[in-house]
């Protein structure tokens, strides 16, 4: 049999680690075999060869069909911007070909909701790039709740914030126009509620505010224009479980580079968590003597899989590249017909369900079920 | 011109507490005349008269109207359960006396209103127990807001969590019964809305959530009995100045221990704080050179006041029971007629509606203003 | 039977700390007869007076002499500059007083040798203030070693920085004098020696070295004048126990505030803590699943005696004042004739001559046995 | 031109990583040709092949001089054990090939000076692998202490701790025996002096002491054997530049699981560093009000080159295997003639000498000089 070949769109941000995930899946992980990387576009073409030369790909092109159509792709990753998301998506799955797309789904619940169809009828892959769930600290959260380490959550809050859009004496930028999206809501919100997702399980009910730090940002040309984003937004949420959740989420936050905190509260315990630190996880449980009970800082290690595929001595930390890896190789197993830690466009349109149901709980301030 | 008569109303946990600071107030200040500990009431008259000797109180009681009529008693320390801070308050006001009053104030809004109606009438001071802004790590805070640091602030968070409410196994007590009150949402909110008052402002409306994590607790005689509190609560707010903001309250938040954590977002930075770190707290500016940019842990020193007044040192520490010694300074700087740094009833009351609104939300499901 | 009568000489950085202590312990602890402050001195009469007005004391003084003559004082603190401690605590003893005397003990071996004869001589309590150790997160600590809890100890860091000394732009003061001692040396060194004997035991041999960040500094006068102490010590330790340590000790670490950080390994886990944290201690074992193994940040509480004499609740924190309350409740015992956890003149006198050994081996360039 | 030719000898933690280097060089920095891949030895065939085929090497031998003699080989990975790294090492210098040496350079001192001699003989590039040096926090720390930010460096500590020999109950390893070298000493303390290197400068002088936790280890057939290294080292140094220094290195730490803790402290500020948190440095700087002065915690992000070449957006985090990615990039720098952030064999050397002055110095009690 052939090996697997991949075709990859685009070469930005998240193209570039997915070009990373996918020449380093096979020496990380020495259980698959070493995948083709058979084809890249670029809108450029000039850039798409030499990201090609660089990433390793045999072929480059700069029209996304002819990548589609390649025959020797069998995965098309996409990396494109989210607007793009939905068609090239559907035209993969038309072809048969798996699809590995970068979250979120898409920038309208319709599109997302025809990737659904789409995928549906493909019968192939279809999987969404929520990495930080691949975290093995965030592994090691979903199997301590999963065993009842905890116990049965009743609360749990998730705070996501960063800063690139603090400066407020910054341009005018497409983040703050409508057509972008929500803001922070969807931004962030869909990190959010990946990891509820695994973690705890889906949100029934929800209730958002929003808010913007800076009504108006200066123009290149002179004077200012509206700020049409919210760069702030926070949810009261009730999860199916019972439990009553939190998040909140900010774009805005001075200081916040990368932090996304969890805090899940159990019967017997409480896990918290934070990307910043994305390689410890602190756990308390109400076990043992209660003059010795602290949160404790567990760092990963080879006993939290998949760290052991990458370094075999503990503490020594993966970076946030490498949750790509992972995440590629439960692709591989998607593909293998396996039983795969990912999120599908299944899991992925609830996301963006949960995303429309808050920003209508905030046109008309009150609770909405997802 | 004799010394300030002390009159203490109940010697548990913040009686002690008073005790302390009513002991230490002249040592640690200097700048005030060391106040006579008049008389001191405990229900138990043997107990009354034990702690007097131990907290140097001149006489005891166990009739709490004989210690509001004793000609020595000027100032009146009432730390009883809450149900009786109405009465007993009062009744102090009409007779003339200065009230330094736990918090909350009261156990229903129209009990809190008829306090302010007598301490307007009395005219002397009536000041209530909020000891965490007393703090100099607080106060810091509430400086580098004042003075721009962090510029315009739009966006706070509140946490306040511990754990004595979180075993699921521990036996139905009058904190789970309706007549205790809504549950954290009063227990802890009221700290939560006194940090907020004095580092940003009003609370102009509010939307609340609250939450059960356990439906029924054991009887010591077996059985269960449904829980009528709220353990869990969380709040969106909008604040008078424009920020949106978020609290957090849950007593049966595993491991957390004295947890109030506030994040308080503006244009030119951000601050962090936690009283578990009651000594530290985190400033990040988005001043200087990008690349060392970072939050930065300060450690309170002399050079936040009132400090100086405990240890010539930095970085050595004060512990919560010193924060009441601060606020008893407060206390008699007010009495003095001098401008102080402490919320009075009319403050309280403020922050007893918004503890209503937020009850109010709930039941409601739709944003409530205060 | 009277109530135990109070001398303090000295109202400065550590008279005042003690004065707390007094008015405190009784109505801290509540099992203790609240003591009678007898007589306070001052070298200035008038200060003296004003003192003790602040601090409750009957009488002032400005001749010690006085002090240790009055009939109704018991029990003497001493808080004065540290050249003073021989002659008064000798004189004390001599008069059959108990004494307790700021450490370190005298700024001679020879003095500190003459005290601990003056105090075997007099059969009372003589005491020295090594406050640290009276930590609840300290005992905490001493217990889990002494239990067995992390297994035998094999090797103890402690870190003990701060930066008075840091600024290289500040005038030459008699912290650069000889007459002050070697430096950091002393001046930190006995503060580590204490923790090291209470948590593990004797020091056996010590090689040091010493630095001085600054060679000279400026003299107000103009010019500058060469540093003839060493800011910067650092220690080879071997242990009674077999167990090997070191010991880093800056008074110019720009940044450290009040920095005492331990590390003490066992053959069964770890402990690790930071002055600058107080209320905490990190307790890692090797109990149980490896995977969830890490350091537990445990924070102080009511079962972490004495701190439920303070505080009912936990993780609220204590204060660096408030060791002194807990070592003035030590010394009660003792003078009472019960166990009491203080490092008297003879512990005392061996730490002194650590440090003397401390500072031969950097002469000598070897090691050198205590 | 063709594309520089790869030969990696070693398949296991080390060879691991410098595969996944060589895969990811050219996708992460995109302004170097990607390498050929040419041959892989491992010393089982079937695993040579194997692994071949997973990191991506046309060819796989069993024959380590097979590879070096390879016409398509320009540049040997050596990742053996220890023992062999001065025989290969030499064997590639000798046929003009480039070396890329793991750490430590060699077993003895003796075959270090050979492969110095032999390095120079070639004129080729011989690197080790210190990785910690590239990581772009500590390059900052490097750029911080070259920039004066914290002022001409005064005292500098370093930690190493591990607790992979902690268990006094796992059987008696090679790591025990005298064969593997001195112990901690050299397994952790050539990490330390390579990173005292690129920050401060040369060690002068040395002064250490070495302890073993445990005096024996069970054997698997039963009884014990001695332990002949010495899991714990304590050194205390002085560096040419006058600074003072120490180190401490602990393989048997219970719970340290790749710490490396620096603290760098100088005439204006501080350094402080934590391996096991190594996307962050801490700076203190002794710049503008001291009110709100701090140690600030800086995330690394594309400002601190080469991070950028990962991740565009900042605190997002690199981990362990990544180190050596930019490692890698050094190297091809260095072949290119350009000049490049690498410790090579003379650099290396001067380590060795470090370590086997140290062992000197505890033998012999006495300071010595390298």
């Amino acid at each position: 049999m052939r090996a697997l070949g991949v075709g990859l769109i685009g070469t930005g941000y998240m193209g570039k680690c997915h070009a990373l995930a996918w020449n380093a899946v096979a020496p990380v992980f020495g259980d698959v075999r070493r995948p083709k990387l058979a084809m890249l576009c670029e809108v450029d073409e000039a850039l798409a060869a030499q990201r090609a030369g660089e990433f390793g790909f045999a072929e480059s092109t700069a029209d996304w069909k002819a990548l589609i159509a390649h025959p020797e792709v069998d995965v098309v990753s996409i990396t494109t911007p989210n607007a793009f998301h939905a068609q090239m998506a559907i035209a993969a799955l038309k072809a048969g070909k798996h699809v590995w797309c970068e979250k979120p789904m898409a920038t309208s619940l319709a599109d997302a909701e025809a990737m659904l169809v789409a995928a549906k009828a493909a019968g192939t892959v279809a999987a969404l790039g929520y990495n930080y769930i691949q975290n093995p600290a965030i592994r090691l959260a979903q199997r301590l709740i999963a065993d009842g380490t905890i116990g049965p959550v009743n609360h749990v809050r998730v705070e996501m914030d960063e800063d690139f859009m603090a400066d407020a004496g910054a341009l005018f930028s497409w983040k703050s126009e409508a057509a972008s999206g929500h803001g922070a809501l969807d931004d962030f919100g869909v990190h959010a509620f990946s990891l509820i997702k695994v973690l705890i399980g889906e949100v029934e009910a929800v209730m958002a505010d929003m808010a913007r730090p800076y009504a108006e940002r200066p123009l290149a040309a002179g004077g200012t224009r509206a700020v049409e984003t919210h760069d702030i937004a926070t949810l009261l949420l009730r999860l199916s479980s019972g439990a009553s959740g939190l998040v909140a989420l900010n774009r805005s936050a001075w200081g916040r580079k990368g932090r996304i905190a969890l805090q899940v509260f159990g019967a017997k315990g409480t896990i918290a968590y934070d990307q910043e630190r994305m390689n410890e996880i602190e756990l308390y449980t109400a076990d043992g003597d209660s003059d010795v009970q602290g949160f404790r800082r567990i760092l990963t290690a080879p006993a939290h899989a998949p760290y052991d595929r990458f370094i075999p001595a503990p503490g020594h930390g993966l970076g946030f590249n490498e949750l790509k890896i992972i995440e590629c190789r439960e692709l591989l197993r998607a593909i293998a017909g396996e039983p795969a830690h990912l999120l599908d466009f299944e899991a992925g349109l609830r996301i963006e369900r949960t995303v429309d149901a808050a920003a209508r709980s905030f046109r008309e301030g009150r609770w909405t079920t997802i």
